[in-house]
C-alpha cells in the first residue's frame, strides 16, 4: 500500500494543485491522500466526489498535525524534493526497503515551502529531477515507475461512471450502481 | 524535438496549474510550451523568470489561435486526454509516426474544457489513463516514456543556481553567468 502526505495546503491559492495531487495519487495506484496544512473542507469534498463518482477505494482525509502523520507511519517515508538525491541513482538501502518489497510506502509531497524538519524526519528526500518542478509531476512518474506501470490495470470499483476509450472524442458510460 | 500547447489557460484560476505544466514541460525534456487561452504575461513572466535562473533552451510563447498552432505543426499532434486511448496499448500507425523516430512532436493538453475540434484536428488522442486526472501528471509521465528516462541526462544552459543534490536538506550553488 502506498499513502500520500501533501504539505501544507493554503486555501484558494493551492485548491487545484491539491486536487491534481489527490486526482494523481488515486490514478496512479496510491491508497489514500493526506492532507496537511489549512483545512479546506471544499477542496477535500470535490475530492470525494470525484471518487463517489468514478470508483474507489480511495481514502482522503486531513490532519494538521503532519509530524505525527510522518512519525507513525509504519514503512519507509519518502520525501519527493527537487533538492534530494536522485531517485534513478543507486542508493543504499534504498532498493532493500521499498522496491518490490512488501512494506507500506508514505510519499511525502511538499507545498509552496517545506520546512527543514521534513528533510531530517524522512527515510529519504528523492528527486525527480534537480530542477524547479511540479509536485504532482514528480508524484506521478514516481508512483508510475514504483509500479512499474502496473496501475494501468487497475480497477476502481463502485463507478458510476467511466470512460469508453475512443480515438475521436470524449464517450462515457453511467453505470448503476444503486442496486 | 518536442514542443508542447497548453489550451484554454484563465487568469487567476489557473495560474498555478499553467506555471506547473511549463516547469514539466521543460524539466522532462519539451524544447518549448505555447499557451493558449486568455493571455496572462505575469504568469508568462514568472515561468521566463524561472528559465533565466534555472537555464535553458527552453521558449515560452503565447499564441491566441491555438488552431493554427496545430494545424501549422510540422508532424504528429498528440492530444492527451482522459477520454483518449491508453497510450500504452498498440495503435495502428503510431508507433511508426513517432517512437523513436526523427520528427518533431506537439504535445496537446487541455484546460478545464477542451472543445471537441481539439479531437478532430489532432492526429491522435491519447490516454494516460482513463481516470480523472491531471494534466500535469499525464504530460510527465508522457514525456518520461517518450524518452524513456534520457531527460534524466539533460543539462541546462546559462543556468545561475542548480542544485547540489543532497540526502538531508537544501543546497544550491551559484555561478557567475556575468563574464
Amino acid at each position: 500500500m502506498v499513502e500520500v502526505l501533501r504539505l501544507g495546503h493554503r486555501r484558494g491559492r493551492d485548491d487545484r494543485i491539491s486536487t491534481h495531487v489527490a486526482l494523481t495519487a488515486r490514478q496512479f495506484g496510491a491508497s489514500s491522500v493526506t492532507f496537511s496544512g489549512e483545512r479546506d473542507d471544499s477542496m477535500l469534498e470535490s475530492v470525494r466526489d470525484v471518487v463517489e463518482r468514478w470508483g474507489g477505494p480511495f481514502d482522503i482525509r486531513y490532519r494538521e498535525d503532519w509530524r505525527n502523520v510522518i512519525r507513525d507511519f509504519d514503512g519507509p517515508v519518502i520525501h519527493l524534493t527537487m533538492y534530494g538525491v536522485p531517485y534513478y541513482e543507486d542508493i543504499d538501502g534504498l532498493e532493500g526497503d521499498f522496491g518490490g518489497s512488501e512494506d507500506d510506502i508514505l510519499v511525502v509531497v511538499g507545498g509552496e515551502k517545506v520546512p527543514s524538519e521534513v528533510f531530517e524526519i524522512a527515510d529519504y528526500n528523492l528527486a525527480i529531477g534537480n530542477q524547479p518542478h511540479s509536485e504532482v509531476a514528480a508524484l506521478a512518474v514516481f508512483l508510475h515507475d514504483l509500479f512499474q506501470g502496473d496501475w494501468t490495470d487497475r480497477e476502481f470499483e463502485d463507478a458510476e461512471i467511466e470512460v469508453f476509450p475512443s480515438e475521436e472524442g470524449k464517450e462515457t458510460r453511467k453505470t448503476d450502481t444503486s442496486s
